[in-house]
């Protein structure tokens, strides 16, 4: 798993390159409502290359053996299978559709896996100045501050964070953007969600997958599921902050958590079981 | 409508009000997740009352002659008759569920009408520290800047906001807090998202009424509609707010906004027939 003091320093490395990358994505989120639809498009490509760039190239200058994995290179036909080797999994801005409309709910995620567990995740969302943190064994952080999941036990109380989005259809590009499903997933979104609404006490929807998983991480959020999202850079940072909170990750169906599946479920260790009772009926 | 120099008056007013009670909410935030059941539901009640009585007593102090409509009063059987008098009204805690869960989306909403017209607004949110203000015929600001509404004319490219909850169920408390609606409303409006969500680009669900128009207000969101609210207070202070950033209100149905209504819509000038369409074919 990598010794206690290497650890630090990967996570060291990891928050500055977010802060960094953080620092590009401040400036685009404040200037996409003042261009226009094509200029919004080009944007966030432009913003979104330029962060995985920049995070890349820092951590392959500090750690030249190890493996990369990012949204924006796999989208270009780079290699995305996970191996046991030390492995930075990055997404250089989630919340893609918040950053064009200038929602506050953008993040850059960085996360490594050893032998393929989930190790050090930095979260970093450079508008409201939050950095969440967490090393494997080691505790998560929120701006340095330890953080620990909610302690709600009853679901019918609990807060529930998901998304229903939609395929983007070819004649309009901006929907693409941060939209991969179809129509099917639309249904089975808005099914379960009619199903879930009445067993718990109220819905958020945030458009940003990591962001989310800090919440339960941070007792903000009690649950959070997703189904068919982006890929592992989705949740890669998140899941070692959501485990050092306290909390569980796993399948949606209550399976175990599959990095690579893009599908995740998280919350405290309380609600796991009523959570997956609910959504089963359902998948 | 009141003279420019007591309207700008009025506004200091409010916003010294809503600094007080933002004190008081912001202090209350960061405990409720270190108190169980009971407590976060004494810790709202507290909260609320002691911002509302904080308010009403700042401003009462100021204008004698004023009238006075808010939450806690008026749930405690107080008279919530809008006159054409100066009436100041005052959600003194918008988002209720997300103060208990510490998600930071919560606000003071405050609102002044003359002659029944929303006339000066402030919401405030003390979390993210977030001050929206407007006058009626001098703009909308936030934290002293101008702000307005998007220029999205697409629906297709729209982020919206909406809500669904459901009605408290009496065995559990903790669900009525801020949550007054019931089972057919939750199906009409599960059923109405079905029909938007292919319709727009994406969904937010924020839990506060009252920061939805403010985020149609400074572009953030660009259409937004909710049916079946708390009260005047939800929306007093943001429909200034929404109409002096450039924005339009509406009643959902394509009809005039009202304030007592309990029914509200928002958007900037290009998108409201698009989503009165939509809406309108699910009502």
């Amino acid at each position: 798993m990598g010794d206690s003091d290497s650890l630090s320093q990967f996570l060291a490395s990891a928050v500055d390159a977010a802060h960094k990358a953080g620092e590009i994505i401040r400036k685009g989120f404040y200037q996409t409502k003042n261009v226009h639809h094509k200029g919004q498009v080009d944007l966030v490509t432009e913003t979104d290359k330029a962060c995985e760039d920049l995070i890349f190239n820092h951590l392959k200058q500090l750690y030249p053996s190890h493996k990369f994995i990012g949204e924006e290179t796999t989208a270009a036909g780079g290699n995305a299978e996970l191996t046991d080797e030390p492995t930075w999994i990055v997404d250089p801005l989630d919340g893609t559709t918040n950053f064009v409309h200038g929602f506050p709910f953008v993040c850059v995620s960085i996360g490594l896996t050893i032998r393929k567990i989930p190790t050090v995740g930095v979260v970093y969302n450079p508008i409201t100045n939050e950095l969440f943190t967490g090393i494997h064994g080691k505790g998560a952080f929120l701006n340095g501050n330890p953080i620990k999941v909610s302690s709600q036990t009853e679901l019918i109380s609990a807060l529930l964070a998901t998304e229903v989005t939609h395929k983007g259809r070819p004649s309009n590009p901006a929907v693409q953007v941060g939209t991969k499903r179809d129509n099917l997933t639309v249904d089975a979104c808005t099914n379960r969600i009619n199903s879930l609404l009445f067993k718990v006490r109220s819905l958020r929807m945030t458009g940003s997958c990591a962001l989310n998983l800090c919440g339960i991480a941070c007792g903000r959020l009690d649950v959070c599921f997703e189904l068919g999202f982006g890929g592992p850079w989705d949740v890669a940072g998140g899941a070692v902050i959501v485990r050092e909170a306290g909390g569980v990750l796993f399948d949606p169906s209550g399976a175990d958590f599959d990095i690579t599946s893009q599908r995740v479920a998280a919350s405290n260790p309380f609600l796991k079981d009523a959570l997956v009772d609910v959504v089963r009926q359902n998948l």
